[in-house]
């Protein structure tokens, strides 16, 4: 068993990295729900001045990242590494962010788990000695998300139940081997877990699987259960799959209580907002976490948070050619 | 500075991993080139029994991955992660392969600089103190990457002189903590790298200018230069990439003799072969360091070689809309 390993797929650091600063932005929509003053810009408009909105797109999550550097009181050059991802066709908005911040890249894709997947190799990377700051950043954007893997958004389709809502934002934050600040302690890498479902219109539900094979990964390796955390987050299963969820960890003896909670639910009033069944993209499990849950642990609301965040794998291609949906999650601990 | 680093971008590992197995899948114009033998298989046409082009990709990608399991005389279940990318939207063969291994898996995209990037992050992690066995592996084929990046393939387009042709195939590498075999030992992480070259049919003079960014670098931050090795490779500049390289490295005082060579040069006859200027792709650097390089190193015939895999990071939409070609290229050493 390598020396920081726990268990199947968990890691815990040696020397936990600190999260040194964040860096929020979100859309206009965002910019309306119960969570707004936890950002730091909302976008007047889904264009935010460009003439498309996946440039758009590549400038919030530029944006993001500045912010983070600068809150993290460093300069640019001292960034080791900037690990980023997106949900576009070979992640451009990642790509041409890099290219602007000019900074060693390393081009991440786990569609929506990409915030705890940047996290856990930041650390990774952070605690085996081979950085002092790695710069992690994700986007998604409501107009450039739809048009890809959907419809164009001029069509107006008529959206199902489980539909969700891709958020348009972006979320950074630097990871720093000392300084103060709250501590990434363990990281569970999760595997693919494919139910066969198909229905693109239901993300939440085919990523529920994946994240209760994760979550029970990660109790099984560290021997922690629920009552270890004061908040267990999923990232981005909204209504239906986080209800799907808890009787999926149910069935293994495992009981999700008020700790539990879903970006996706946090970042709108979804009664009064029309989001569907909830949130979701990339964006969505990071600027509810780097903004909000963040903020509430410096707060002292949380000492002690479980972060799951969902992707699910599938491009409109695999679908067209009739194959279900890969998931997977992967989870990071985020201590006061 | 980090305890493994060295200048702005390098890392030196402590406990080098060593490369314990490899698989490589190669199709049927790869077959017919100068280095068909050095690889485990050699596909019969691009189809291999699937219906569609991209279930093709996925399966040899599983195949590669499954023979370097093998070699490596290991039970999958020891493989602490899978690390994987290729070039299609989503990435999509990494996604379904790691679905079908069930290995932790992190998805990357690097482009065609995959197979350089996946083994700076699996020596980072072994050597962290986070995994004993990593698993990495890269695919592309001709027929998916032509029609997602160009044109239908059925159209039979009048080619560019610059145009490279996309290797079918795939590679796979077991890194390990311990064992015998070829050490890893350095690696360098690259900056996105744009000249504002917008032709998609000239990717290796696109790419060039990043190859030589990160050559330069890695030579900065060792204090090494070309004379230090037996081999530089590059990994898909192609004919007229790879002399854009020697006259950019030349210009910073760097010169580039009979030990640089390009993998897209080397994996075809491109004399007698219709592949235009060379090979491209992710699985072109792949294939060739793990099926034609490390059998050379075993051998005697390289003691010390120095891997440039570089990447094309735009989209076709993002071409669409304008933009300039993003490049970056990871380098890695391989000593005997």
């Amino acid at each position: 068993m390598p020396a920081k390993k726990l268990g199947r797929s968990t890691v815990k650091f040696a020397s936990p990295p600190i999260i040194v600063g964040t860096g929020t932005v979100v859309g206009p929509v965002e910019g309306k729900g119960p969570l707004a003053s936890d950002f730091d810009v909302v976008l007047p408009d889904h264009a935010y001045g460009e003439r498309t909105p996946e440039k758009s797109e590549t400038k919030i999550l530029e944006q993001a990242a500045k912010i983070a550097i600068e809150r993290a009181k460093i300069e640019k050059s001292m960034v080791d590494y900037y690990m980023a991802g997106d949900l576009l066709n070979q992640i451009i908005s990642a790509g041409y962010s890099a290219r602007q911040l000019s900074i060693p890249y390393f081009g991440l894709y786990g569609a929506c788990s990409t915030c705890a997947m940047s996290l856990a190799l930041a650390g990774m990377v952070i605690d085996g000695g081979f950085a002092d700051y790695v710069l992690v950043a994700c986007s998604s954007h409501y107009q450039t998300a739809e048009r890809q893997y959907r419809y164009p958004i001029e069509l107006n389709i008529q959206r199902k139940t489980t539909s969700q809502y891709t958020v348009t934002g972006a979320g950074a934050a630097v990871l720093a081997s000392s300084g103060t600040g709250p501590k990434l302690t363990h990281a569970t890498v999760g595997k693919v877990v494919d139910l066969g479902l198909k229905d693109v219109h239901d993300m939440g539900g085919a990523m529920a699987p994946a994240a209760a094979d994760t979550l029970l990964t990660h109790f099984a390796d560290t021997g922690r259960g629920p009552k270890d955390y004061d908040l267990i987050l999923t990232g981005d299963l909204a209504s239906f799959g986080s209800e799907m969820l808890k009787e999926l960890v149910r069935d293994n003896g495992v009981e999700l209580g008020a700790n539990y909670r879903d970006c996706g639910l946090m970042l709108f009033d979804t009664k009064s907002q029309h989001v569907g069944a909830g949130g979701s993209g990339c964006a969505c499990s990071a600027v509810v976490t780097f903004g909000h849950v963040l903020k509430e642990m410096e707060k002292g609301t949380y000492k002690n948070v479980l972060l799951v965040a969902t992707g699910a794998l599938m491009s409109p291609l695999s679908c067209q050619q009739g194959e279900s949906i890969p998931c997977v999650a992967h989870a990071v601990v985020i201590e006061a």
